[in-house]
């Protein structure tokens, strides 16, 4: 009964998720005679490799969040319905959502990957991760309220708990909000506090690796300890999480083992594909790597089933270094293109080659003027890396409206080192109960 | 214990509440010899009048919004603490804070109030009102929620339900609301959906009085009707709420009653002073009007306290004209200003005339091109009105960056039609469940 109006006699591609890889499929189908239905449980695309900055209050959510409605609102072709997918009938060629069913006679799930806690899911309520505006919402709410309550708090011992902070994995994500929480205390805050001095905080990134960026070359690495290490932050590599508490986090480094007192742990560590995964390896017998990923053909499809692709995130696609693709945007952007063109080339019968992808290049900002790229025939840091960085991402974010006003804010924070995001919102804006 | 560091020769100015009256005091103290403590639950200070902005994706909370550490950090004699006070002790000139508390020497209060449901608390839940940050993303989220509901809604009764918009309370934010809704659904939208057609949505104004705006002249509530109309505004004046249900309102109208299906009900009726003039009342013998302010001296204090001021929406100051002084921004900052300069003169031992407040003038705003102007001396509607409305409120913003985004924005907004902070955010991001 609910899809009675949508029967119609062109091929039907749904698409599930609408990130950098749903987006871009859609985007690319706007010649191709198909009906596009993308559905997603957010209203908007995010650009997420700036989530960051959200969290650590440089700019504000709608800057980096554009509505999916907005973005496809002239491509005539597609529709977009804010719904939850929840399970599959292959057969039946049925999505099922957690309120009703769409047919497809194509289905593209590009519903990407969350953060995971390595079996100990109960440390997620001390220790939040970065994936969703609320997410960073929620995280700026626990950075500016350790400061807050600093300020008001007697006890030294409970003041220095209040003033570290703790970032778990130094990945990319690890290391921006890292050399962000510097900047803040450092900079941003310096003359905001009567009590407290914001640059007494301690920043303490964990790796488990050997060294930051462990996925860029070590030189690149090395660049970017020194980077953090000039914002005061403190790196501990080789280290792992045993345990966390709601005032404490417990790491262990070769033997030994040690207990921070810290009121705030941020986790940037560990990948956990979406559930779709699992649906996709009970329902076609798709086969899932140990992060949940769905191990995908070299045209994208899940074996026996060329009608599904798997794209983003949530795919393993090794056919090309033997090593998956990084969890990143421009994986997800050209696979979503290819997946498109592949289904025009279908309609017309023709053939087409696997999917390649086309590295362009890593970037990693840490502070003002620093940042490290590895592109494909050499490597930057320092300012010539930055400027890059800022450049790319500008260009990659979908709105121009968006655009200018990013622009407007960075050049402002620049010159004034003022987050003017500073806000905090939602539940409990009271100081943290110690 | 906890002030220790704190105690000081000085004279302590404790002022809660960081509204327009709270900052205002704190600012014009600057250069007065005193020790200033701002309280407030936000670490923020919101620029009220551009609230509904938010609540309709024109701006981001970040825009209309300022950290007060960030305003107050170059004023060396006043410090700022995240905290809630909750009572009062006037023979120890001590505030009780929910964590502790706090010696003054003078207080000022103002917390300003909120909306109310006239004994009706439990409508609270089904019809939000508009005072804070959550509560304008709340109210985001129901509206853009109600559009992508109706759009998946096969049952053609329910989508009616979904596409009815009622906003109780004809006052310059109920029409502000309106007039925006009424954008919103003719223009933001018009591309955006392939079942509904957002235009069809219908926005239904609720007045009790027999006009809109009825603290403005007749003439300039009649243009401010006619505002609405064109934009597809039910209006229905002389009306009353007597029932809120999750999925209807129930209005009398004479003798007259009907219940309107509707998923979306905003309220933007009542003022309910804040409780700490209920505090004042017990502890100080201060009288309440029946909004629950507290009626003040001519000199802005409480009869036996001229330690204690009370300024902006929560004072009742009938001195002037008779009647208590509009809840809006100007009578706060001009009170605020003058208490902080009385402050200053009784320090010299100087004596200073009552307060006296100069009105400006009210300004409201249905649309573009579309407001309303009570000046001083004449009266002006349409695009004079609505120039002068944009002039000044972009002059009141506190922060120059805030200024500049929104500047931009509104400029984007006016020639695109498109609000782009339209995102749904905060608990519940799926469909309202019918």
């Amino acid at each position: 009964m609910r899809s009675r109006r949508l029967v119609s006699a062109r091929h039907k591609v749904v698409i599930i998720g609408g990130g950098f890889g749903g987006l871009s499929a859609a985007r690319r189908l706007k010649s191709v005679p198909v009906d596009v239905t993308l559905i997603d449980r957010s209203n908007y695309h995010l650009f997420q490799p700036l989530l960051y900055q959200v969290a650590t209050g440089a700019l504000s959510p709608a800057n980096i969040a554009s509505p999916l409605r907005n973005i496809l609102k002239r491509q005539t072709n597609a529709r977009v319905l804010l719904a939850e997918a929840v399970g599959l009938e292959t057969q039946n060629r049925r999505v099922i959502l957690s309120d009703g069913t769409l047919d497809y006679d194509t289905l593209i799930v590009a519903t990407g990957s969350s953060h995971q806690y390595f079996g100990h899911e109960e440390w997620a309520q001390f220790a939040p991760g970065l994936k969703t505006v609320d997410d960073a919402t929620d995280m700026r709410r626990r950075i500016l309220l350790a400061f807050e309550t600093a300020e008001r708090e007697p006890d030294g011992a409970k003041v220095h708990a209040l003033l570290t902070f703790v970032i778990v994995g130094g990945g990319p994500t690890g290391a921006e909000l890292a050399g962000a929480l510097g900047e803040i205390a450092n900079d941003t805050l310096r003359h905001d506090f009567r009590k407290i001095d914001p640059s007494q905080a301690r920043i303490i990134l964990i790796e488990g690796a050997d060294r930051v960026l462990p996925t860029y070359s070590p030189r690149l690495s090395a660049a970017a300890r020194r980077m953090l290490e000039q914002l005061g932050v403190l790196i501990r590599v080789g280290a792992f999480v045993t345990d966390v508490h709601p005032d404490s986090v417990t790491i262990r480094d070769g033997q030994r083992t040690e207990t921070i007192p810290t009121r705030t742990i941020l986790w940037a560590a560990g990948v956990l594909a979406s559930p779709l995964g699992r649906v996709l390896c009970e329902v076609c017998g798709a086969q899932l790597d140990k992060s949940g990923r769905v191990i995908v053909e070299p045209d994208c499809t899940i074996p026996g089933h060329p009608e599904i692709f798997v794209i983003g995130d949530l795919a393993n696609f090794s056919h090309q270094t033997g090593k998956p693709l990084p969890g990143v945007a421009q994986p997800a952007i050209q696979q979503g293109r290819y997946v498109a063109r592949l289904i025009e080339k279908r309609l017309r019968r023709e053939k087409m080659a696997p999917f390649h992808y086309w590295n362009k290049g890593n970037l990693a900002v840490i502070g003002r003027g620093d940042a490290v790229a590895e592109l494909s025939r050499f490597e930057l840091w320092g300012w010539p890396a930055w400027l890059i960085w800022i450049f790319i991402h500008l260009l990659y974010i979908v709105e121009f409206q968006n655009r200018l006003l990013v622009f407007i804010q960075w050049g402002w924070f620049y010159f004034t080192y003022d987050r003017s995001a500073r806000l905090i919102t939602g539940q409990s804006p009271l100081p943290l109960d110690l």
